[in-house]
């Protein structure tokens, strides 16, 4: 398949349901709508939506609606993105090569946006008309448990922060990016899996190509943060090592890692074996996500 | 009627249910929990939760399962305060008579828990059992809207913020609490009233109550800033006036602001005009909301 075909379009479709869906830089009051837009707009990959919308077509067809859910995903990537860069966390200053958010708009102004943007995913969940109620309630369920502080994002950012002060080991660094990465990654799927109306055991297959991917793409951003320059990556690298942060790498190794992520990649494949060719998008997703460079 | 036995039970009631719907300090990572719950079990009033229930009594008609959804205006009201205390909004050192949040647990674990308690808000109100998923739907819409930033709480925060940076006027004065505080009550009031099942006409009468009451308690916010101690607060007083905040004193000056607050009170109490016995919890709250010296 032409894989680069596949994400340009959906990535085109996803930005204009974000546009549609986040409120003009126009509106009062303008300054948080512009600081939400700043960081939403800033070339992100979509990986999330992506992974949402390629789930729903691999449990196969038509699904009419789905980018307004699948941009929440989005909505609260980009949220915790904005929040994890502040000062009092990472302090990043660079994000997708371009000053982070509250470098622009303050830290006043970047921890209001990351709260906007968590609260707009709600709201346009609930408002996905095209589902039944019953629906969108199991995708905010869904994406409220993923974001929280039950094996969920923020438990990861916590176990993140937790870890800085303790020697790298592999239990602690396992419970810091099932929580902190896998869990989004992982509803991703799951919720394009749930939109479709995925039968429980094809929900159970893509639940665990979601959590193999999952686990692949942070072990390659661990990689690539000691290994590329500012430039390839568009962020500040080597922050990790500085930050004294527990990654893959500084536990098992560079070479180990990277023979870890092509371990992961192979379960996420044996994930969908059951699955035709309506699957092969997330095939090709899942090896992008191994082989990428930044 | 006897409010303070009605309140005392209302309270118990939502305290109880934060109980259940928190997750407990013990669950990994404990710190985020005791730092969710340092803020929520602080002493609150649990007016909002209380509004909620009162607005569906008013409605008639035992409400099982409300408790579960009022309690979640108390999570969003906790998250608000919590981000409007750190260092980079309010910088506030005191909280209904203790340490905030950031002071105890550190600026970078006080935007993560409210960060949490705003997820957590949704996601107690999607497993809102008790009612159909349809209900739930609108019930999280409310929420999300009302917390947002198409005039709700985050618009009311930046207008807030720019505020201080202006002369006094009215309309500005008018656009910051008809979202800050406005947007929050009145949704806890319609909230009650959607859970209860209103016909429009008595919903919208109650949102009419929900509005007064929402500038009837900023007003006297606003009077009790420039004129108690700290002690009688809970929380630094005169805080308004050294951060150049447009109040309603400094706008009105005191007694005409004084005046502002009972004609509230009198057009919250008209709203009501319609219904029988059953309101008589919304007035009595609108007459504490008032005449409370804290």
């Amino acid at each position: 398949m032409d894989l680069a075909a596949y994400l340009s379009e959906r990535t085109a479709r996803i930005n204009a349901a974000l546009e549609r869906l986040v409120p003009p830089e126009t509106q009062p009051p303008a300054v948080i709508h512009k600081a939400m837009r700043y960081s939403l707009f800033a070339g992100g990959k979509r990986v999330r939506p992506i992974l949402a919308i390629a789930a729903a077509e691999a449990v196969g067809g038509p699904c009419p609606g789905i980018d307004q859910a699948a941009c929440t995903l989005e909505l609260i990537h980009t949220y915790s993105l904005i929040h994890d860069d502040l000062p009092a966390l990472d302090n990043d200053d660079l994000r997708r090569g371009r000053p982070t958010n509250h470098k622009v708009f303050g830290d006043a102004m970047a921890i209001l946006a990351g709260d906007a943007l968590l609260t707009l995913a709600f709201q346009v969940l609930a408002e996905c008309r095209a589902i039944s109620g019953d629906s969108r309630i199991r995708l905010i369920e869904e994406l409220s448990i993923a974001a929280g502080t039950v094996g969920g994002m923020i438990a990861g950012q916590v176990f993140d922060i937790e870890g800085e002060k303790q020697a790298p080991n592999a239990q602690i660094l396992d419970s810091i990016h099932r929580a902190k990465t896998g869990a989004l990654l992982s509803a991703s799927v799951r919720m394009g899996a749930i939109y479709a109306g995925a039968t429980t055991e094809v929900l159970e297959a893509l639940s665990r190509y979601g959590a193999h991917i999952g686990l692949a793409f942070q072990i390659v951003d661990d990689i690539l943060d000691s290994t590329q320059t500012a430039e390839q990556l568009g962020k500040t690298p080597g922050k990790d090592a500085a930050q004294n942060k527990i990654t893959f790498p500084a536990v098992y190794g560079l070479e180990n890692s990277r023979a870890m992520a092509k371990h992961e990649l192979a379960a996420a494949g044996a994930a969908l074996d059951g699955m035709g060719d309506s699957a092969d998008p997330l095939r090709a997703i899942a090896h992008m996500i191994v082989h990428r460079e930044a």
